[in-house]
């Protein structure tokens, strides 16, 4: 990403302005040196980033295998706290996110109902972020509403506490960790296989509302030759905009219904979940059976392939292929922690005392 | 208890056949060299077992008071993280817990409220429990779900990550933690009075659905010659099963509701509260005031008698009882967390460091 | 403060004679050595206990800003946990206690909502409090029962574990840390104007249901010459107890509602929210906009005077007031979190630690 515009100048702008900058420009004013400072959106990553991030990611992994390297990761952060505001219902980014600050020995703090809070005594969104900022060091918030993430690390960047803000999904909009772990699944699985270059994804189900779509069909174009396809009924097909950025960024695609015609083509299949929390009474409901993966469907699969689902799920993957090597969200899952362990080290400028003490200890 | 079946075949069982395993077996497969690995009922211990680890809560206890103790405490775990998932309404058992893990620097999380969490989404709750263990190396679980703990103990035993289980009260069946901390409190205060054994132990309140009852009860007969009361209204009388237990025990019982008229001759007294959270609309209640421990009952409790309730209590004990030597309860809840800090130390095999600790620093 | 009867004479009163103490009598009770041990109302501190907390808190303050300094911190208490005790909506208070405790290594567990715990299934308040002081070293507490943080404090000083009580706020009562805080940030915004003595504080807002006001306005009469303002709708004026305190401190006070006319002539004003969460239904409402600070109001405001705010604020203050650099409501959350760390220190004895440290390494 080339500097285009002063950091700087981007952060003085009023949010009326700063709100209708370009994807490129918000980059600029929310990364520091090629880094995410503020994680709001997939956009702000780059190959170079994503594969650093990758490979920070597997040497924690490794390091936290032994107790001296727990010792060594827990002592990292000790002297910072940080705040997991979630106000929509989490189980697995928030614990993943928990475990991840408690790894660096970061001491967490949480707030996951709004009925405790002050918004119950009429208090800004804005006024109850930036109180977080007076008693913490970092803040990782999911939340309903949409663009509020992005809004709050502007105006966290203009206040006397420019703490990072990070994303853990806001709205309908974007969910950039949920995005990286998908990348590292991808980029462990097909490490002896030249990588995430040149293959072939394959998204299934809710490909209207699941953020964490969009947000990893967006990063997937860091790399050459990745194919996509968005396989679903047509009520809960994929939004235009996330086709222009494809079609901006030359990337070859597929849009139609055809399920089980499409298994035997691809490398990875991304199963995702109804999001019917989303729903308006009265809405006919989709026949997901027909987007569902079955114990059959594992005599098809490609035998180098990966089943992946960002979880929870319900029906879409048969628990009986939980056991098949292919079915990779439950290992998945975990890579969201260390991702978000890796992720944080960034944003905190100690990846590279991990590269150290790695190489020193562990190469 | 005796080898019986190799253990990891016990595991590899689908669950329908595991379930239907007699008790022994399960023990079997739940256990490591006699020591619970997963703690899901009372069963698993025998009387060894029980003294040891009435031994390392003293040791544990003795630690704690000095600073060069905690901190060696603090230490013994400080590279491990446990979840604490507790649906089901508590404060004394979720809390004692959780100062146990902090005790041991055993970095806690906690979901307890479903709202918060993924089942909203659908997701079964086998898959939730699956996603902390990805998390977290240790699960202290509190279900309203019956034989929902050792149903996740035996999912976990054949993933990649087996990690720990304690039931912390499953369904209206048992609550193997509390009945470890009613036998220290009975072990302490009967330690110069020849312990256990020979003692009578009245069971009071409401029997039929206080699962910590049946698990002390239970628990007890690994004790010699101690005679058991079970003393309410025929309502809220002990289940058969429970007698059956201690008729194939060769345990001598006693089952009626003249409450006054045993408080002479016992040497514990468990009083326990009505259980209405349980109740069904237009059930009769009934009237707790007869088996309700007042202060004129001081007068005709023995002298080195002890009075023990579960707590919460409502008012199956007067207030006013609370400062004579005999009411044991407030150290019963202490006792609580000792006991808890001592079943992790002996899951993660710590407790021989603690032992040697205690050996040298304090014997 | 001086002597006037025996502490543990006090300790050992039944509650319905300890209730009638006057509040010197029940401060002697509370205090150890002229500082706090259970923390429950202003009046237990004096002049000199204010001057040497707030002295601490900037002592804090500066050594927390590097990382040696937070270490040496997070160290005093690492042997010690503290339970949170919030069953009345909180953030602000909440997080800057637990940001506080997490300072001194304090390990905090928390209780929020009532659901959660024993008082569903019929538990007293005094058990429940009573259960955590069996866990924990210190409770941090808010209630809306009135007068309970007083009641819990006298009944634990008479118990085995007389573990000390922090008042967060009780029912409309009082909220002493809320005073402190207000008096830090009104300390170290006049430090080079003379201090506090001889300033104008003006309270704007509602004074009748706002605790901080009271608790606040009762700490100032410790300082000489401060005159108060009570500036609001009659209907929302300040209780005549607290006017009766001021007189009989020989204070200097106006009662009126001519917010805009006395803005030029003070010093400090303190705007408060309508606290509508107490009102029944049926009340008439307050016009709040007439006792709001616009930003034209910048213009009549003194150049060294401060604009606070206990927060959350609704539209009391305009939001684009918040960059003028007498708006000193931001400052004032995070001074917050400071003074409590201070409390903690110095309810924990370790105050001249942290005193010597900053000696020998800042000073």
């Amino acid at each position: 990403m080339q500097t285009r515009r002063d950091p700087d100048q981007l952060k003085r702008l009023p949010w009326d302005q700063f709100e209708k900058l370009d994807v490129a420009d918000k980059a600029q004013a929310f990364n520091r040196a090629g880094n995410p400072y503020h994680t709001i959106f997939p956009q702000q990553f780059d190959r170079d980033s994503l594969e650093r991030l990758c490979r920070l990611a597997t040497c924690i992994r490794r390091i936290a295998k032994s107790r001296p390297g727990v010792d060594f990761l827990n002592r990292l952060l000790s002297h910072k706290r940080a705040m997991l505001y979630f106000t929509q219902p989490s189980s697995r980014t928030f614990l993943s996110f928990y475990a991840a600050c408690q790894y660096l020995g970061l001491q967490p703090a949480e707030v996951r109902d709004a009925a405790t809070s002050s918004e119950l005594k009429g208090e800004s969104g804005e006024d109850t972020l930036r109180t977080f900022s007076s008693y913490f060091d970092l803040i990782i918030m999911r939340s309903p509403r949409q663009g509020f993430a992005e809004r709050v690390a502007h105006l966290l960047s203009s206040s006397e506490r420019p703490i990072p803000i990070i994303n853990a999904g806001s709205g309908k909009d974007q969910h950039p960790t949920q995005a990286l772990l998908d990348i590292y699944t991808l980029q462990r699985s097909f490490e002896r296989l030249d990588g995430i270059d040149g293959k072939r994804v394959m998204f299934v189900g809710d490909l209207l509302r699941g953020r964490t779509v969009r947000s990893l069909s967006c990063l997937l174009t860091n790399y050459r030759n990745v194919e996509q396809f968005f396989i679903t009924d047509p009520r809960l097909q994929v939004a235009p905009e996330a086709l222009h950025l494809l079609d901006r960024a030359g990337v070859k695609y597929t849009v139609d219904d055809d399920f089980e015609g499409h298994i035997p083509k691809v490398d990875a299949i991304y199963m995702t979940r109804i999001q019917d929390e989303w729903d308006q009474a009265g809405d006919t409901p989709v026949d997901i059976a027909r987007y569902s993966f079955r114990p059959e469907h594992l005599q098809i699969l490609r035998p180098q392939a990966i089943l992946m689902h960002p979880l929870p799920r319900r029906q879409e993957i048969a628990v009986e292929c939980d056991r098949d090597p292919r079915a990779m969200y439950w290992r998945q899952a975990r890579n969201g922690m260390w991702i978000r362990v890796a992720l944080i080290a960034t944003t905190f400028s100690v990846a590279d005392e991990i590269f150290d003490y790695y190489r020193m200890n562990l190469a």
